[in-house]
């Protein structure tokens, strides 16, 4: 759909709308994602099991992209009527087994019998100290990228064409960056997960900032468009540079530094919206 | 689906689970209800301005019955790939229309290009003094519903038959009874919203409040089956009787008066689940 979303979202007046999820209460941020059947995922891509826990990763994705410790989630759920006792069993299982991992506690929400598996969910978090916002970017600040793009794409490619993809793929399970997410947080200008592709969120900065880039070598589309990687995009003032690549060789995270903000005001995503 | 439906439900240990919401960090509370297409509603029936406004309207009766006021909507709309503009502008006025009614703020969410119009809201409210919660009902309190029931019902038959329904048919446009819920709040043991229609909210209150109940009348099922009323169930005191009658005259709610919770610690729904 594309221009039509947007179109829709930005009749929408709110401040809150525009980073990964909205403050409210001073420090608490929530989030709302869907993962719909045919639209995000086939049934046959992934494990019932699969489908619960990353419906609630790709949301838990955008509480830490803002700085946030997961607290309490609601789960919409839409069931195909036909689903017998063990279908149900294994979604849960997946929701118990996020819920655990990502330590938030399921407080509510709604079944509904479908006639398809459509899953909403609201996730509530604790900002810890200040929000990563995306409109923090300044001229001058160097931009970067947690861990390695374009495997989601490559692997969404596979399954589109009837292929299968490992067991460890970051389509099926992706891995999130807490960690270095809050140790740079105090470090940092802007930030935002890629969940729609590393070109689309550097255009949501681009707009909330109002800023363009200097990318240093051109990026491939195959990486640059490539949407649910769940790594983490940022800008930082080049005076931390040196802080935030130790921060990453700690934790073992690699961090791509591939251009500076500039005032141009604009930055084009020359991607087509990926999903199917 | 029914019984599946509360198999999935009753997987979930949280403790927040039972009422109309959640109640988080003290004084807030959230809830989370889906409206879609072919479940709750079918295209022709309503507008999409009344499909819109509607399943917002659920959700806030919702927080009102927990005595709460609305504060932030999060909307997850998935919207078929071929609505036009205008259309979703019809989609837009009813979630603005409702958020102005209501009294909240549209925060964030998600548009998702799908098959059919399927809507996923949760609702972030402040709890006024004390939540009314499913659990506090005594033996030797008084049972009483506002409003009239059964309407909700019959507009449904006679949709589900071909028929048309009036304008100003609760199934259109539910009327909420903000002003009766919080006045009479102090003064009642429990309370929730006739979503499933009474017998099925009468089962919510002796489970959570380990009661029964003795009907002065037999209430017909056409009556007790009736779902998506949205008056407002609740028990009180006998002392507070005559407080509650008043509040009721002073705003113009009728209130029923039609039993008494005794210590059966059983009740048990007998009409069928109502979505087609």
């Amino acid at each position: 759909m594309g221009n039509l979303e947007n179109y829709f979202i930005n009749l929408f007046p709110s401040k809150h709308i525009g980073d990964d999820g909205a403050i409210i209460e001073k420090n608490l941020v929530v989030v709302q994602d869907g993962f719909f059947e045919n639209v995000h995922f086939l049934r046959n891509w992934l494990s019932l099991d699969e489908v619960a826990y990353k419906a609630v990763a790709v949301n838990i994705s955008d509480i830490y992209s803002m700085n946030g410790i997961p607290k309490y989630g609601l789960i919409t759920i839409a069931i195909p009527k036909e689903f017998s006792k063990q279908e149900l069993k294994l979604l849960y299982q997946g929701f118990s087994r996020a819920s655990k991992d990502f330590q938030f506690e399921i407080i509510g929400g709604d079944t509904i019998s479908n006639s398809k598996l459509d899953i909403s969910i609201t996730i509530i978090g604790k900002v810890r100290g200040k929000p990563i916002l995306r409109s923090g970017a300044k001229q001058g600040d160097l931009i970067a990228y947690t861990g390695t793009l374009g495997n989601s794409k490559r692997d969404l490619e596979k399954l589109l064409s009837g292929r299968k993809i490992g067991r460890n793929s970051i389509f099926r399970k992706p891995k999130l960056n807490r960690d270095f997410i809050f140790k740079v947080a105090p470090y940092i200008s802007s930030g935002l997960d890629i969940s729609d592709g590393l070109f689309s969120e550097l255009s949501h900065i681009a707009n909330s900032s109002r800023v363009g880039f200097h990318l240093w070598k051109p990026i491939p589309k195959q990486i640059g468009c490539s949407g649910e990687e769940y790594q983490f995009l940022f800008t930082f003032p080049k005076r931390n540079r040196k802080r935030i690549e130790s921060i990453g060789k700690s934790l073992n995270t690699k961090v791509t530094i591939f251009g500076e903000v500039t005032n141009r005001k604009r930055y084009i995503n020359p991607c087509k919206p990926h999903h199917f």
